[in-house]
């Protein structure tokens, strides 16, 4: 079944291909998006490693590779309410994909003023979307990107179900109840706590208008390309190896290829889920498939693939280029070691065959990264946000051991 | 021990007798406020039963016959982050009282534009504190006020613990673990969702940068004097009785003198907490008194000193007053009939003595109303606000049965 679907945040690292990749399956899709990942990248004197088109040439060539359209709409829904509801209303979509939020932890921990921008624009966006289908009366079917990330990583031995928990409590007369709660969330940055308020948010618009709600909590997203984005070179997608927006997993990759140690915080005992960017985007279009009922409570399914230890995915690429391994300080404030369970039992319910990390599709990537290393900037490689006062960045120190 | 406090939104029903109330204890006491609740009356056409001085005429008067001054700043917090800054960097609080929040269930639900200026005030306000006092690295205790109707009325039968509750889990091994978890909220309107995120908040930034954060989640408050707006009539308290701000049982009070029926919603089966104006203020002086340490988690108290069903409210005041009820249909999306007991102990352990209703004070309120029944706005009263499409107003029809 086909739909109209409006991917806002559609010009990021995930939305682009999510849109691509639903435009191919012949959804009718239109873009929405403020362009602030480009002005982000700005800010920070920084870009995506691979060269991104402008997205005039990136919907002009996709309109010539597959003879599909893909209407942009440049709005900043955090802060235009009035130009959002024209834009539903002009559209009126049968789903909305909702990438437009600060999406980096890092970055939300950078400053105080990256940390207000980062709950202003991703609460009020998110905000406004819930308000503009009520007040519309539309009867749209919001599909979230939420983060693992939400679920905190307290190593307490539990698997994470899929949004909600089943619990047991003594009342006070010392009856036992019985109820399903919403997993309680422990976010580790001003980022996953938006995420959290945003998921409180679809909570109550659920249950007080029935709207219809799919909040997806994805791992770590690893890869660059997808089926649609290698189409033609105007389409790659994002390759973000900085220390704000860079992704572990691809960050190291990239350490690989030119010659800087993989810089692991801490001891590296973080385990942390993963999923690749060609699964993300089946994932979406599974979950489109498959929405709530109106009145149903907020679905929740856990968009991952697998977890891994930070310090063995250091040694597998390490092993696979011959790369060096650097600890250094976790600028982060977090658990230094964390077991982590995750169902993924919804997803793979509905037919998702997770593609897992391998030495081949990791070759890939690297093939990608040496064929742009000419526009590598060094200094963009630490991480340089810190949680606390008490953190230091994650920066090789000179004459500092390196084993 | 006296402090200096910073009684943000210091000019509202709450805030203003609290800062007298902290003031007459020794504390050295600052009020910032923007004033919104004076534009809101404008907005809405509507202003409080007692008349209001300017808060000018209220800070002089206040040092005329306490001796005392309360300097005033005059700062929007959700929008005017450096204002903020320079306030908490000038007056160097040791506490922080946090009423600055928009605080009307009803008004909160009145329209797109009232849904979104709760959410952008309320949760921009918060973060900006929280992200000022990290950044200044002041050892500043945040005092913010909650709401009960975070919890939700769910009618479990579970007493409302506070803020954590004990559960057990059979993780997927079959093991049982035991964890203390936030209580999980169910907010019922948009503005009782902005303190259940607001609390997100708290725990992040109590984990994160180990603020000393108390969130005290407060029953409906009836009642308008306390011992020192009584000191003289130009510190007299706001006494709102409109169908947004006015709380169920000044609304009633309200209705027994000028003789309209006491609108009870629905069946009148919801069972709330109460709360005296008198006690918010003591309540607001125990929890100052009593901080949590660094790194300690985010204490909450439930401010609550009884529960009782509406109509039996109702029924009470219509008994004092010889008037009669009407029920009207109900403007919110919420279950008929609820059990609700709330756990007051930390409070009480900490020698609380709650004010209980009783025909007494109900009396002496409703001298307050009549001495001021001329200021009346008849149009004011009902319950316009409805909660979805489908709810209607809470409005007397005509011709309808009133017993």
């Amino acid at each position: 079944m086909t739909q109209s679907v409006l991917v806002m945040g559609g010009d990021g690292f995930c939305g682009w291909p999510t849109a691509l990749h639903l435009s191919a399956l012949g959804n009718e899709v239109a873009i929405l998006d403020n362009l602030s990942r480009r002005r982000i990248d700005a800010e920070l004197g920084i870009e995506s490693l691979t060269p991104i088109a402008s997205i005039g040439e990136r919907l002009a060539v996709w309109k010539r590779v597959s003879g599909k359209t893909i209407n942009l709409h440049p709005i900043d829904i955090a802060h235009d309410y009035d130009a959002l509801k024209n834009v539903l209303e002009e559209v009126r979509p049968d789903a909305i994909v909702h990438f437009a939020e600060q999406r980096a932890a890092p970055y939300s921990m950078r400053s105080p003023a990256a940390k207000r921008y980062t709950v202003d624009n991703n609460i009020n966006g998110t905000h406004n979307i819930l308000a503009a289908i009520v007040e519309l009366d539309l009867d749209i079917h919001l599909v979230h990107l939420g983060t693992m990330g939400v679920y905190g990583y307290d190593g307490s031995g539990i698997e994470i179900p899929e949004g909600y928990l089943d619990v047991k409590i003594t009342g006070a007369d010392g009856n036992l109840f019985h109820r399903s709660i919403v997993f309680p969330t422990a976010p580790g940055s001003v980022y996953h706590l938006t995420k959290s308020m945003d998921h409180l948010m679809f909570q109550f618009y659920a249950r007080n208008d029935g709207l219809r709600i799919t909040d997806l909590h994805q791992g770590i997203v690893w890869g660059t390309q997808t089926e649609e984005t290698r189409l033609d070179p105007l389409l790659i997608n994002r390759f973000d190896y900085d220390g704000d927006y860079g992704t572990v997993l691809n960050r190291f990759l990239m350490q690989a290829v030119i010659g800087h140690p993989l810089t692991v915080h801490g001891t590296g005992g973080q385990t942390r889920a993963f999923i690749n960017i060609q699964d993300t985007v089946r994932c979406i279009a599974i979950a489109l498939a498959n929405p709530p009922e109106r009145n149903e409570r907020v679905k929740v399914f856990n968009q991952v693939a697998e977890t891994h230890r930070v310090r063995d995915l250091a040694a597998l690429v390490a092993g696979i280029a011959g790369a060096t391994v650097a600890k250094v300080d976790n600028p982060r404030k977090e658990a230094a070691e964390n077991e982590l369970t995750v169902s993924n039992a919804a997803f793979r319910t509905l037919g998702y065959d997770p593609i897992l990390l391998r030495d081949q599709l990791l070759s890939e990537i690297m093939e990608i990264v040496r064929k742009y290393a000419d526009r590598y900037l060094p200094e963009a490689i630490p991480a340089r946000s810190v949680w606390t006062r008490k953190n230091k960045p994650g920066v090789i120190k000179q004459g500092r051991d390196r084993s």
